[in-house]
Parts: C-alpha cells; structure tokens; sequence
C-alpha cells in the first residue's frame, strides 16, 4: 500500500493477489462482506452475523492482525489513517492528491512508518516521524539505527524522537495537530503505524490456546491445541530457528508459507513449518534495510557470547561505477562459532548478502563455514570476495584471536576516561586532511613500519582507517613488532558516530 | 578488462587490485620482470633466468593459467588479442578508440566472450561471435543457452554457431580476416577467447602431481604432493563439492579464497578450503546468466536420477513497475530429494537466487528445506515468496507426484510422432490471440470446469499458460475429475523455443 500511495503503483486493482472470481475458477467458495458472530469448536459450525451456519470438519483461521492504536484521544478524527485496509490506503491517496493534503505526521517508526514516510516525500508531502524510542527501526542494532535514520532526514523526514503523542485535535486552517510532550506537529493527515496486534477472538471463543506473545499457539503443521483447527498468518506465533522460542513475526511471506504447510497437513500431504529466522527487508528511500537471526542486542539477551564484525565495503567489484557502499554486521556465537545473525544497511544490495545469511542461519553453519562458500562472482555483481565471506573472515578473525575489535562505543566511553587509547590513523594524508578524529596519531600505513617508534608501547592503541581494513592491516603490524595492546575500530570511520574534525 | 575496454572503467590502473607498493608497506619483496628458469624442489631453491638464486623453505605456485589457442595460422598478427593480460586490453582500447577499429571477430562463446562482446557493442563496434557450438555458454543447459544467444542477437551480435576457424590472415582495406569452414569474417580486430589452460611447467620441474584435468593437484590444504609446495589460483584443481570429484575452474573469487587457506595452513592457523560448487555469473546486456552447482546435462552424467523445474516470473513483486523476469531452473535428485544446481536467466536478479541456492548446495540441503528457509520479503526485493522458494516447492510437487511436468524438448518430440497430446492452452482470449502454439485447445482456466466435456479423456493432456503456473492449476483440475495422463509443459510458453504461431 505503500508504493501506491507513493504512486509506484498506479491502480490500486494490483494490490489484490487474487481475486473472488480466481478462487470460485478453483471451486473455492468466497463469503464476502460476511461478519462471524461465534465460532462453535463443539458443534463445529460457524455462524454468521446474518443467521447462516456453515459446518466444518475443519476450520483454518487467518483472521490477521489489526493495527494497535495508542491510547489517546482523537483518533476517531477524519484524517487520521492506520493504513491496514486497501480503502484506507486510497483514500490518503486521494487525500494528497485531490485533496491537497500538504503535511504528514506519521506516529510510530516501524516499515509501514519508513514506507508510507518515503511515498508521503515522493508525493512532495511534508513529513514528521513522531516516536517514542530514540532511533527508526528499533529491531536492528543502534549503530545500523543510526544511519537510517540519517537516510530519512537526508530526504527531508523531520524526526522527532523519544517523543510521546498525547492527543490528535483539529488544528487551526481546518486541519489536524498531533498533541505531544515535546510540542505540537500540524498536519493535513495522521498516520497510526505504531504495530499490529493479532486478532485472537475466535480463537478465544474455539478455546484454543494463546501463546505468551498474544498470537495463537500453533504446532510444526499449524494446528492449533484443538484438532482440525488450523492458524496462519499474522494471527498466529512462529517457532524462531535461533532463538528457539515461539515469536510473533507478522509478515507477508511467513503468512504464505504457514498457509501452504496447513493445506499440504489438511490434505495429508507430509509437511511441516519449520520456523522464522525473523528475516526482514525494507526499502527507506535510497538505503536497503536488511536483517536476519539475531541482533547483538537480541543474541546477548539471549544468553550467547556474541561477537560482532561490522564490514563496510562497496557491494560490487570496487572498480565498478555502480558499486554502493553496503554495511554488514555480523553476530556470532563464540562458543559454537556458529553465525547468529545479519544486518545490512546502506545503498548496497544487502537483501543479497541477507539472504545468505538466511540460508547459513537455515543450515546452523559456523562462520568458517560460511566464510568458504561458493557465492557467484563477476565485477557486476559482487566484489572478488563477497562481503558477506569477508565478513564471516573478520569474523574467524576475531575468533581465532588474530585481531580484537573494539565498537565506536567503547571507544567514546574509553575516550572519556583516564586510561585514553593511541587512536592510530593509517589513512592517507588526502583523507586524514579532509575529516579525521579528533587527538588521533596519523601515520599513512605505508609509513608505519619505518615510523614505529612513533607509536607509544606503554599504551592501547586503536588502529582505524574509513573501514577498518587498512586500520587492520596496521593492528598486525603492530602486533608482529610486540606490541600487546592493539584493538582495530569495528567499521571504521565510515560508521564512527560520534561526529569527527573536518577541514585543515 | 571487459569493463575497461567498455569504457565502463577509464582507468586501466583500477583493475591492479594491489600494487608492489602496497606489498612493500606489508613487508612483503615483490620482484617484477623476473622469469622463473627452474625450480628444483631438492634443493628448495628457485633459480631465475637472471642468475639469481632464491632458497625457499615453503613455496606457492601462483601461476595462473595461460589463454588456450586454436591450432590456425594468423594467430600472431597484429591485431589479434586474447585478453589475458592488461597491456592487451590497453592495446584493444586504443584499437578502438584511436585506432578507429569498427569491426571485430570473436572466437569462443563463455565468460570473456560474452562480456568483451558487450563491451564492443557498447563502443559501436561491429561484433561477430565465431563458435564451434551450437549456442554460447556450454556450462548452462540448452535451453538458458539458447536465451543467452537471443539477447546477444537481441543487441547486434552477429553469432556464427556450429563453425570452425581455419585462420586469420591479412584482408582487404589493411584490416583481419577470419576464414572459417563456414566463410569469412572481416574484422579490424579478432579476440581470441577460447578458454585457458593452467600454467603447470613448474610444477612438472618440481614433480608434484598435475591431475586428470591438467591441474595441479592439491590436498584440502592447497598442498601439492610435494610438502611445503603449495597452489593455488587457476593452476591448480579444486574439489567439487557436488560431483564429489576434482575440477579444474579457473575463477577470481576461487583463486582468493584457496590463497587464504594456503596462507593460513603455511602460518599454522587451521583451515582447509572445502572446494567449489562451479559457482558463476556473467553479465550478457540486460541479462544475468548465473549457475551454481550442476546442470542437468552434468547431474545426469554423474549418475543421479535428476528431476528439474524451469520457473520464470518476475523477481520482485509482480504490482512493482522495476520487476523483471527471471528465468530459473533448477536441478534436484529424486532419491534423496537433495538440490544439485541452479541456473538463472534474464533480467531478473539472477545472482541473488544462485547464491541463495549456493548456500543449499554447502549445507547439502533437500529441496524441501530449502523451500521453508526465511529470506527476507518486501516488494522492491522480491515476491512474497522468493522465486527460489516457489521453484522448491515445484520441484517438492514433482517429488511428490501431484504433477508432472514435460519438457519443451520431450513435447516437441511427441507432437511429430503418432500419439500428439491435446495441448490444453488455460490463458486469456487476448494472450491467445497474440501468440499461441499451433494445434492447442483453448479454453481459459476460469471456464475450465464448465468445460470439462470439451478435453478429451482417451488422449494425453499437456496443460500450459505463459508460464505453467496457471497450466498447473488446469492440471490439478484434469487430476481431480479422473484425467489419468496429465502433464504440465516445463516453463510455459515463455520458455517455448520452437517458434509459436501469432495473430489472429
């Protein structure tokens, strides 16, 4: 919906996959415009608002989600959209167009927030994020956050964060005012998109079991605690494949496949759904937005030893034009060296290397594993070593003691104590003069060798470069001349994201 | 250097991945200019043709491969180029560009054909692809093949299959002429591309073992069969983790990834490199022609009872204007029901969905764990079910017996001998009417149950649409009202080669 609001998509017509008619030319019957008033798991039989009663041997529920609504007042006013029904998404459409509407606040910060965000600047709407957390999609690692976060306002997005609505009013000129702690946003039109809730009511009325997640509790070939009451979809919980717990994930492709599995179950087919990786991909205006597994944060609360790589490097052979810089960030497990999750977050095509983590996330590879696959290449289509490989090596790096890392993070927090690290600067002179961190020793790496004695050995150093490649290629050379404290800074310059010195 | 000589790269010194400078900075001698004369491995030295000496306690063969020739005369005239080092592809640049070169014959049809084709057509040149085959990229099976070639004819590439050159000599006007045993080509320039062959003199010196493939062979550890003598790179064979042989492939990325592991070996760290799936892509125009693993061609020679599915549709979702078609198929064994290759044709992001299918193929997955894995949904990336899932869970069906499928091959056959089977077309009256095959019955998939009376039962059936997907559903509807020989044309019409009658 989206992409057609945004006028991607020109006929709304599209947005249906299949149509009443497709279904009755497969002989399945569609009831349409027809409210259930209560299901019977005794009787088992369906009835209908309207007095109908429809018997069943079995019953599948795919009864969805529905979008939350935060607990202020207002949103009952004409404008105020939540985007979960195609009639809604045309009638912001005509909103903007006939309307004329001119001002967007859009409370919440997830996809459909991102999305609708960049559909709402291509139709030259302007636009407010309102939410409460500090950073856009909370479901990746701060540092990835981050850079989205810059892409939206790099495309004219107003952020407000950690920002709490209190109310939506009409506003003066006829229009709408989003009420919140931290002043008021005008708008033409309100967008709710602070996440969906699954619709459980049925279920409640069939007595089938809820999980702790609040969506339907489902085994490997979807039927619910109640044989030959199946669920699918956003309704119901999935099994993750790396955390081992039942989740609620509602996403399109997921609904498709639970829906496949509880078919091929219904009609004796062998199947099972085996589980979610929580694989995800969003477009924010020029950035591909990707994850898979488990965040750091995620693979930490979850009781792992979790290392991290973050590898940022052009996605394609770097001597290609169309070469985009693409960020990855890897999550391992110490313990098992077994790879726990990606990210990827930039221009890059990171749905690639996301993908592949997917399918090594599928297998319960180790990161040597991984780091030793056969990916395609041509300087179209990837660099020599694909990122995703160089990443899973940073990695066996790391593992293997070879180098240790440290993130922006704990760097700004040591940067700020008594005991300050060297901060090693290896690029060139060109680069150093252009932006550079502030109090760091700059040494080109050609350079180092001949310039050791430069380097103090009674402190830490932090070697770093624009992406830590350079900056690790100095660690080692650090470490063959005996130096005992050497860390490299984990993705560079490129992701440091404190701010940095500029000009001479 | 394609690339480069496309204009695409202006810089001939981007394609030097790493100069003797940086070598130098990382304290590793780089001798230039220097020729090997012997190597003896007894006394473990390296003695050059300048009379200098180089003892060596562990040595790396690095020697690369060596541009194969056909056995014609002409081959040493100016003019004519193979490509296989820099100042060559300086050379051709110039030949174009100052030389004012505007025609040009190609003898081969793989990677560096097809790319230096592109590259030629990109700079207005007049381009011939002179091949012994039948059709250009032998590794893909036929039928990928024969797209490959339509989008070269597609843009201007004049193929001459099925022909052998007999020599160059001198033409006309100053310029090349090719004579092969099918006429001649005139050509300002001639590129020599038919393959190489690894560089293995020094290895016979040294008497390590050299392989059936004509490479040296190496242990897991890049080893040869002399210890502390190691190879890696296009010198050497690697293991095929599918065929469960040794090959030899000579590939950038592979070449990287074993010099890793032999420098990891030689410094004590533990790897072993598990070896190739023959991964590969190629950039042919608008098309990205990707494979991974084997073909079915291969997977039959090898012995396994191999079944295949050809599913084309769009790579994104099917409302988003950026779609493009993506042609996939995939090869898979009956018995264990484990996925054996991939390949992808179109314009479709093809390197995607190999990769994808590559990690399968690492972790040795059945096609129905590869159709449950979690890649990442939204609908500027892919359909809500990937194409790599949908083509796993073709391939499920077939294992599965709930359709059979017939390839365009195996139809074409039947409809020239005495048992034709009705050819069921379930399309829309206006694709009908567009373009068709001759002799099929019409009848939309909508009406199909109506019409039931109207199929023939004492006859085969072959169903088919565009791209099979609603020839399927005809199927399965056939299947349910008692039709006994019922199959699904492989692919749909789109992938139909025979030619297809149009109009009204």
């Amino acid at each position: 919906m989206p992409y057609y609001i945004g006028d991607v998509i020109k006929d709304e017509r599209k947005l249906i996959a299949r149509t009443p008619e497709k279904f009755e030319a497969s002989g399945i019957h569609v009831l349409l415009n027809r409210k259930v008033e209560e299901v019977d798991g005794e009787k088992r039989e369906v009835r209908l608002e309207n007095g109908e009663r429809l018997p069943f041997d079995v019953l599948v529920l795919a009864t969805g989600a529905a979008a939350t609504r935060p607990p202020i007042p207002g949103l009952d006013l004409p404008g105020v959209y939540s985007l979960k029904s195609l009639p809604e998404a045309v009638a912001i459409k005509k909103a903007i167009g006939e309307g004329g509407a001119k001002k967007a606040a859009i409370i919440g910060a997830g996809f459909i927030a991102m999305e609708t965000a960049e559909a709402f600047r291509s139709a030259g709407v302007d636009t407010t994020l309102i939410q409460r957390a500090e950073l856009p999609v909370r479901r990746w690692d701060p540092e990835y956050s981050a850079m989205v976060k810059e892409e939206l306002q790099k495309h004219g997005v107003h952020c407000m964060p950690l920002t709490s609505p209190r109310a939506v009013e009409r506003g003066a000129s006829g229009g709408l005012k989003v009420v919140t702690d931290r002043g008021e946003v005008e708008a033409d039109l309100v967008l709710v998109a602070t996440g969906v809730k699954p619709n459980t009511l049925l279920a409640g009325q069939l007595g089938v079991a809820v999980g702790k997640t609040g969506a339907i509790s489902v085994n490997f070939a979807q039927e619910t605690s109640r044989e030959g009451v199946y669920a699918v979809g956003d309704c119901c919980e999935s099994f993750h494949r790396v955390s081992r717990s039942w989740t609620s994930l509602p996403l399109g492709d997921v609904a498709n496949k639970q829906g496949r599995v509880a078919a091929n179950h219904i009609c004796g087919v062998e199947d099972e759904f085996p589980g979610v990786l929580g694989s995800a991909v969003c477009k924010v205006f020029d950035y591909c937005v990707a994850r898979t597994g488990l965040t750091e944060r995620e693979a930490r609360a979850a009781g792992f030893d979790a290392e991290v790589t973050l590898t940022p490097a052009p996605d394609k052979a770097h001597f290609m034009p169309e070469a985009r810089m693409l960020m990855l960030k890897l999550v391992a497990d110490r313990k098992t060296r077994k790879l726990l999750g990606a990210q990827a977050v930039g221009p890059g095509a990171g749905d690639k290397r996301v993908d592949v983590a997917a399918m090594a996330l599928t297998a319960g590879m180790t990161v040597d594993q991984l780091a030793h696959a056969d990916l395609c290449y041509a300087p179209p289509y990837s660099p020599a070593v694909d990122n995703i490989l160089t990443a899973a090596d940073v990695m066996r790096n790391k593992f293997d003691n070879i180098f240790k890392g440290v993130s922006a993070e704990a760097l700004q927090a040591e940067l700020s104590s008594d005991a300050t690290p060297v901060l090693l600067d290896v690029r060139t002179q060109a680069e150093f003069d252009q932006m550079r961190l502030p109090g760091s020793l700059f040494i080109p790496l050609g350079s180092l060798r001949a310039r050791l004695k430069e380097v103090p050995r009674d402190r830490p150093v932090v070697c770093f470069c624009k992406i830590s490649l350079r900056g690790y290629e100095a660690a080692r050379i650090l470490q063959g001349a005996g130096y005992e404290n050497v860390r490299v800074l984990d993705g560079g310059l490129i992701t440091w994201p404190y701010g940095l010195e500029s000009g001479d």
